[in-house]
């Protein structure tokens, strides 16, 4: 539940430089304009005006949101023997939110407009020197009353109470829930972990700044089970861990912070947690908790269920509640952060170039490949190179428009290399190699192409 | 909407040589009890009992699925120039499922008993020569009246008429209204697809046969856009595409089937229809379906959102409104089809074992190692050939019990290749890969086995 309290918008320290050429109060509307323009996310139903903050990812945002996905589930699930991957469904029973405290404390509080009929968010209202409706000016309020922010939805053909389910608000309870078929299917011992990663809903009443905060959104969550005592340790290991992998998704350290979570702050099943954040044009913001649930879940979800979900530790011979240190991050959100974080405008006049510094590693098209002009025999090599390529990574083929359009276009699609094919290309087999970050180039030879991507990719 | 109607259930004529020593009205229950044994897949919230029909997917199923749609994509989109892929909301605008057709027409009809208050689907009732209520055997039933299949909730706080939203009951129209940023994005010329895989949700009212027929499901979608008068051959292009698909997952062939479309069975979009069927424990039933939709779906919300969805052919100097050819898979019937397929029981006595002849290609874990006995530096070497294979492959690591015992664990999990490191393997580099199917053994050299094993699993 961590983060559906709003954490407060700072003004950013950020300068234009962060950017390149383009100030940071228009860095975001530039990347909702690239973003539309070159197919990485487009705004839902748009040709029906649109759906509250809901958003498509086109083909280059699809291929990016795969990497990123897959990139996670090799480093927190493929590369390591101590967690396991599991993919729970969306609609679980109502009794999993009633015993994880969401069906009465996943609220947020909100007063009426008596007279226009809007509803706010309580603290934009309570804050005021002298109470009014932002809308309509009115000052006929109604008190704060809690509304819960979960989906609600029938299962079967009758609308009534007892068909009453739920959009899960996260996915963490689909791992819960699991623990002890995991446990008994795996044949683990604590410590160990169980991941996913899926759609998760919240009915944010201020959903915005695009991807960031949406209602529907897909969460890459990792429980790790713990001896209870050790949990401060292990809670110490996953921030660590878990700020490493935004270094190797290619974020710049510097945008990365950590936040210890105040008593204030701390969610009611928590006994300590970090936030790593990432400073975006509109300010820090949470990408990913790391969080010391204790026991509170299993616990809930015993009394609620009447299983017993204990480990017995068969070395020390004693049974046992595991301690949870969760890590919670949100596909969108790092989504976003790698676009923000690569986004740049640089050179000026007919130098000018957008470009996104993707990592090779998540970046949706690996490579370009062009003729240098039609004719020749360069389209036909350029062809094979392309179809070669093509059976290992997501290669793009272009032959339209002057070497340099076919450039900035690949630079502003995160494109790490391009390949040209020239006259002496078909002569001696070499080709040239266009590094998007550097803008320089390399004469290699074309048969030893595919493995000097390949280092550069991994 | 295609298979929303249900294919009736045939006998089936598989002998029960089809699965080795089981019969085949045995197969469905040995699965789920395998699935759930092994972590394929679990019953959502058993712990409170379940819930309708939902299931989730545990260590070894998460990791079959994931490999399922990797195949997919790759075939589908990365592989391909012509094909684009995207990864459009659940949520979309109301407006799309009333242009679409789905509000007014995604209905079955249902009967309710006015003494027991149970409600059934009307076909249950309607062939009966005396009706009266299956539950409770009174007579007072009602007529047969519509319910819609789509699951509906609210977006933002206020559950009002104006705020209702559903959850898409098929992935296919969040392709269709995003046709023309695609086209533009991507700049891609008529003839090309538009492909996505995503959940879809549909408030069946018997939903059964494990995983096969559920209300939260997952589809691999594509909608190929053609030239009008170009779309039955494309039919057939595709038709020939997936049933070749099938066969590459390792699906026997005599068990596939292609189903025409009667007129009686065409769906009010379709010019035209296949399915790919498979023959299940429970029947002929439907695997995928490939139908040429025509242009009824751009029509359709080119005439509710006013916005021109055409297309221009520069070449021909002609505007028109494409044809669609639509394939359309589901996940978990796929999942469920490769688990059916390859499950068999054989031998007899202490030579008993149940296998699951997975494709190398979608097997969860592609090869296991043993240390024969744990020491004479046996489980050293076998612990660094684990993890040198581990950084590209889920391998997976086992110590415990006999040779034997470990072989049809892997067996079960339908991992294709088990390597044995014993004491000749200590002094001569070589160990034993014994193949899951054939139970065969052949000695190799360690440092090739990496090579070895990749050939195999391509």
């Amino acid at each position: 539940m961590g983060d559906a309290a709003e954490t407060s918008v700072t003004t950013t320290s950020a300068t234009p430089s962060d950017w390149g050429a383009v100030d940071s109060s228009d860095v975001m509307d530039r990347l909702v304009s690239l973003s539309k323009r070159r197919g990485f996310v487009f705004q839902s139903s748009e040709i029906y005006g649109g759906i509250g903050s809901t958003w498509d990812y086109g083909p280059l945002g699809a291929e990016l949101k795969r990497n990123i996905k897959d990139f996670w589930w090799e480093t927190m699930v493929t590369r390591r023997d101590d967690i396991e991957g599991i993919d729970a469904a969306i609609l679980m029973s109502p009794k999993v939110w009633e015993a994880s405290g969401h069906v009465a404390g996943f609220t947020d509080p909100l007063i009426d407009c008596r007279n226009c009929k809007h509803r706010f968010r309580a603290d934009e209202i309570e804050g005021m020197d002298d109470p009014h409706c932002p809308r309509c000016g009115s000052r006929d309020l109604s008190g704060a009353r809690q509304f819960n922010l979960m989906f609600r939805t029938f299962m079967g053909p009758v609308e009534e109470d007892a068909a009453v389910v739920y959009l899960r608000p996260e996915t963490a309870q689909g791992i819960y829930v699991n623990f002890l078929n995991v446990l008994n299917a795996a044949r683990q011992k604590v410590p160990f972990g169980i991941a996913q990663i899926g759609k998760a809903f919240r009915n944010e009443i201020t959903p915005g700044n695009f991807i960031f905060r949406t209602r529907e959104f897909e969460q890459m969550e990792m429980q790790f089970f713990v001896e209870p005592g050790t949990s401060a340790e292990w809670l110490e290991r996953w921030r660590e861990e878990r700020r490493a992998w935004y270094g190797r998704l290619g974020i710049r350290d510097a945008k990365l912070r950590i936040h210890r979570h105040t008593e204030d702050e701390l969610a009611h099943y928590a006994a300590a947690a970090f936030d790593i954040q990432y400073e975006f044009p509109f300010g820090w913001q949470e990408l990913e908790g790391i969080h010391d649930r204790t026991d509170f879940d299993l616990r809930a979800h015993e009394a609620k269920s009447g299983k017993k979900l204990s480990y017995f530790d068969e070395e020390a011979k004693q049974r046992y509640v595991p301690y949870i240190v969760e890590t919670s991050a949100g596909v969108d959100r790092t989504l976003l952060t790698c676009l923000v974080d690569g986004f740049r405008e640089e050179g000026e006049g007919k130098e000018a170039r957008t470009v996104l510094k993707l990592h090779p590693r998540i970046a949706p098209v690996k490579a370009a490949v062009f003729p240098l002009v039609k004719r020749d025999g360069m389209p036909e090599m350029a062809t094979a190179i392309h179809r070669r390529l093509r059976q290992r990574w997501n290669v793009f083929f272009d032959d339209g428009g002057s070497i340099g359009r076919r450039y900035r276009r690949q630079d502003e699609a995160g494109t790490p290399f391009c390949v040209t094919v020239d006259g002496d290309s078909v002569e001696d087999g070499t080709i040239t190699v266009r590094d998007r970050d550097s803008m320089e180039q390399v004469r290699i030879s074309a048969d030893g192409l595919e493995s000097w991507l390949a280092e550069r990719l991994a």
